[in-house]
């Protein structure tokens, strides 16, 4: 089984808590963005390397800061689709004609290459991150193309796509980046354009890992780098989180472009080990500050949590993919979990400041070490900026992820206030979501369009939703695909049963051992300093009713839950993407429960 | 209350546990090492800054080699009290002229800085590690002269240290090193030489850190180079384990030399925050792979533990300090806990393998990621090589560590057989100590020479031994010190309660809630997949009595502890230190009890 995404601008986000994430992203974080990548020199190292600018100082930031530029341009793209303005095609045209001009004449395009590197191109593929930069690229012109129709973007990706298959290869040179991303970045890029030769050259840098191509860097082991096994042969990932998600995510495409079934089928697997022990309750990826990598399976300790970001991120995109693939609802379950928990912990509420490592527990008298600690506070921008423009391009891409189509019909994965048209079997299909999701249950899905022919709808019920009900036109119906020969008008009614409960972890993860969260729908929970009479490290919660009350003036509107402890307090828990935004301060997701 | 050293070479071990891993030390570490050192070029760039040897290509190694030659020859002039040698004499006579040939007129001497900085000083104080290379020059140059009389290096040293005293401190260049340790060993040669300069130059290091001399490294905070606090103020650790236990030894050195009770009374409330809430099981110190850095109190994860080998041998060097400076048992019971178990685990039993990390568990599945992972098992030798020949000095220097005298008599903190001579109120006396400890809990101490006036014998009760007996000549006593007027022959016998024993963790400890752990006597047990029949991620263990057996055969001889599990089944307990000596496989200390 495989579903299709629905064209771009055809599933739109209407209203509700994602839409408010994304005006947000809109007003406030991409423009500031844009003063960031200013502020920090990311837009003057490409005027430099475009020779728009004497080259002075040199380069700022680190080495693949160009990307920072061009996660940003996809979300300026994205964005046009939702919401285009003036500004926003301003700085699409600004920015992506600076992009082209500082491209080379043979397509190479690094502005730190350019400026440090005296134009010397590919001489460290384990730590120069010159496709990873080059994926970033693809990926902004591919967006720009398909949200804007704008070709400049495009131009400069494919002739530095063409240089790339020209220099490697099998026969040409034998290599591939420490950085996975240029295999999702092509394989898009082959979908925009049908040059099949980019699809041909994501499949060799996928298939070329684990054969020792790369040096192992310093302490790390081949992991870092994602050179340990062949893709094929892995079934529990290891080493770096993001680069192994992002390679995940290249090799599912080259798995379903190409029909590789025994590939995909590797990739089933390690997604199947990846969330059964190495997710955090909350989606987020990552166990360890060291090296940024998964631990092995069930080390999950909630405080030394790295859970960067750009992890939860890359795993929505690994997740999406397969759901294509294989049309199972658990991966959906996952995008779910982790945007509304390990994604946008990212950001805080004003969308100015972020986290790039989301902890799931501080205590008191924590000491921040670091830029990153959760304990420092959400940053307005990092000397590795990958998360921010991360979140960005996620919030503004989010409503391509809501619902899919197939031969069959139409069906939706995330629950939010929506306007859907698809076609299914030749014939329009068109739907509006109403729904006060996640705070409430109930997701109405009317049909605005339909043929008369019948067509399947499909609801996802998330994994945790063990009693909800379903009803079309008012009349109960056996929880599933809905099949029938749908009329204009016809209203479908999901109830998901969102309320507060208490949830007991898997007895393999050490840290968490007598431990409960509280989780209320697809939200994760967590219990701040600040809102409790006792002292958050030394309570333990009791049986007992949850009792739920709405909180319209809190952190922009949150449903909070209130739990017994065991010296006759209560405890107040919020929902775990909303902390850290009046002060940081003790914070636990996990609670202990004995 | 303070306490002396007894002088070096009157206390002596004279076999039991710790003079088997002296004798692998002295027949099999260190020679080794020797065939190491020349193997990985460290000491050939000394040959090379000496001018001996053609630079060639340079310097080989890290830029702090030149202290694993230091290291090593610290360990081979303390092997010369013990056990003196044609070859350890050569070595010593061979090594310490070469570094006195590489030493430049001014006295300034560090390999890397004239083979790769072309002689350019002090320029990078953050990471350069020329005064922590310094530092391992002056401690072994200490070593030198007490331990055999040779003055080579201690000329080295002092011409060195001259220098620095030039060179460092209010008026000249304000700076302090990124990597502490200098502040130690400039007491050391202020011990060894009366110059009070050196004295002065330790304290200026001392109070100097905390006022941002050191630019922050990289993603770290200023805690990663001990700067982020006066040492003062500090009253949790933070940052990079072994510079922060280094400065912290070297802090009590001048407070105690100084006189300064204030500066003692922050490093023992620190110490006391250390003890209770950052240190593990074992001793081991240092719970993050990321910063090789203290955790927060009570973050202490058995799997992603640090532990390195080198923290667990600082950690003793300060609590030897403490102990010295205050007589109070605590502080030898963190050495004893610490040496038993953190320390010696990172030496195999053959004594050529070495760990960096002490890990305190490793699940079925674990991936090796890194060098120093437990997973990957003790390595022959490591790029950065600071802890193979840090174990070699602990261990060839650990006679020094099992008694102190005072005005009033003599105190035993280590239990071991040895000859152990002192002086108490200018008169002699002399102690044989007989004992199979830790494997048996009687330990006899004989009076061997004893001047009829009445002093008093101090016999260490660790804070485990809950029901000891205490007899003289066969006579109970009150447990605690013993003052009367000795005669030769008198036997003091001490009975430890060593039998197995489970320890419950702290309640705060989030990972190991739930779990016991089982200890014998001073040593911390584990166990390990291949003596069970049972898969050790998933057992549990069950109340019931602990089976004891003398296992000569095993581990080169060790008492194996056998505990009931839930499913009737029976696990297998070894001693920790000796894990990993079969094979490397899932391995905990703490179990599951629920």
């Amino acid at each position: 089984m495989s579903l299709r995404p629905i064209p771009l601008g055809a599933a739109k986000i209407t209203g509700g808590f994602w839409q408010e994430r994304q005006e947000i992203n809109r007003t406030s974080t991409i423009p500031a963005a844009a003063r960031r990548l200013e502020d920090a020199g990311t837009l003057r190292n490409l005027r430099r390397a475009a020779g728009h600018e004497p080259v002075g100082d040199g380069f700022a930031g680190k080495l693949f800061a160009d990307t920072d530029v061009y996660k940003w341009l996809e979300a300026v793209a994205w964005e046009q689709t939702r919401s285009p303005s003036p500004e926003l095609a301003d700085w699409q045209a600004a920015t992506s004609s600076l992009v082209a001009a500082a491209q080379e004449p043979d397509g190479y395009l690094n502005s730190y290459v350019r400026l440090v590197l005296g134009g010397s191109r590919f001489g460290d593929l384990e730590k120069g991150h010159e496709l990873y930069c080059a994926g970033h690229l693809l990926q902004a012109a591919v967006a720009q193309s398909r949200a804007t129709g704008d070709q400049t973007l495009l131009e400069v990706a494919t002739r530095f796509a063409d240089l790339l298959c020209k220099t490697f290869g099998p026969g040409r040179t034998e290599g591939i980046d420490g950085h996975p991303l240029i295999e999702m970045a092509l394989v898009d890029l082959y979908r925009e354009t049908g040059t099949s030769s980019y699809l041909d050259l994501a499949s060799y840098f996928v298939e070329a890992r684990g054969h020792g191509l790369l040096e192992p860097p310093g302490h790390h082991g081949p992991a870092y780098f994602q050179d340990h096994l062949p893709v094929r042969d892995v079934r529990t990932l290891a080493g770096h989180a993001v680069r192994a998600l992002y390679l995940a995510a290249g090799a599912t495409d080259v798995a379903v472009e190409t029909g590789d079934s025994a590939l995909l089928d590797a990739l089933k697997a390690t997604w199947q080990t990846m969330v059964e022990s190495q997710t955090y309750l909350t989606g987020g990826v990552g166990s360890r500050w060291y090296g940024e990598a998964f631990g092995d399976p069930f080390e999950l300790p909630p405080d030394a949590a790295y859970c960067e970001t750009c992890a939860a991120i890359a795993s929505v995109q690994w997740s999406w993919r397969l759901l294509l693939a294989t049309g199972e609802s658990q991966y959906a379950d996952l995008i779910e979990r982790t945007l509304y928990n390990a994604v946008i912990s990212g950001v805080s509420l004003t969308g100015r400041e972020f986290y790039y490592v989301n902890t799931l527990r501080v205590r008191q008298g924590a000491f921040a070490d670091d830029q990153r600690s959760a304990v420092a506070g959400r940053q307005g921008w990092f000397g590795t900026a990958c998360c921010p423009p991360n979140v960005m391009r996620t919030l503004s891409s989010l409503d391509q992820m809501i619902a899919t189509s197939d031969n069959d019909g139409v069906q939706l994965h995330l629950y939010a206030p929506a306007r859907i048209q698809a076609e299914v079997g030749g014939a329009p299909v068109g739907l509006e979501v109403a729904t006060r999701y996640p705070w409430h249950g109930r997701v109405s899905v009317r049909v605005t369009e339909s043929s008369g022919e019948p067509w399947t709808l499909g609801l996802r019920i998330p994994a945790w939703a063990e009693d909800c009900t379903l009803t079309v036109n008012g009349v109960g119906q056996p929880v599933g695909p809905l099949r029938r020969a749908w009329a204009v008008g016809d209203e479908v009614v999901l109830e998901l049963p969102v309320q507060a409960r208490r949830t007991v972890p898997d007895d393999r993860v050490d840290s968490v051992r007598g431990c409960v969260a509280i989780e209320r729908g697809p939200l994760v929970y967590c219990f701040e300093q600040l809102d409790q009479d006792v002292v958050l490290d030394s309570v333990s919660v009791a049986p007992g009713s949850l009792t739920e009350r709405e909180r319209p003036e809190l952190l922009g509107g949150v449903t909070t839950v209130e739990v017994p402890a065991r010296d006759g307090q209560t405890l107040t828990a919020i929902p775990y993407y909303a902390w850290a935004n009046r002060s940081v301060g003790p914070m636990t997701v996990w609670i202990d429960a004995r």
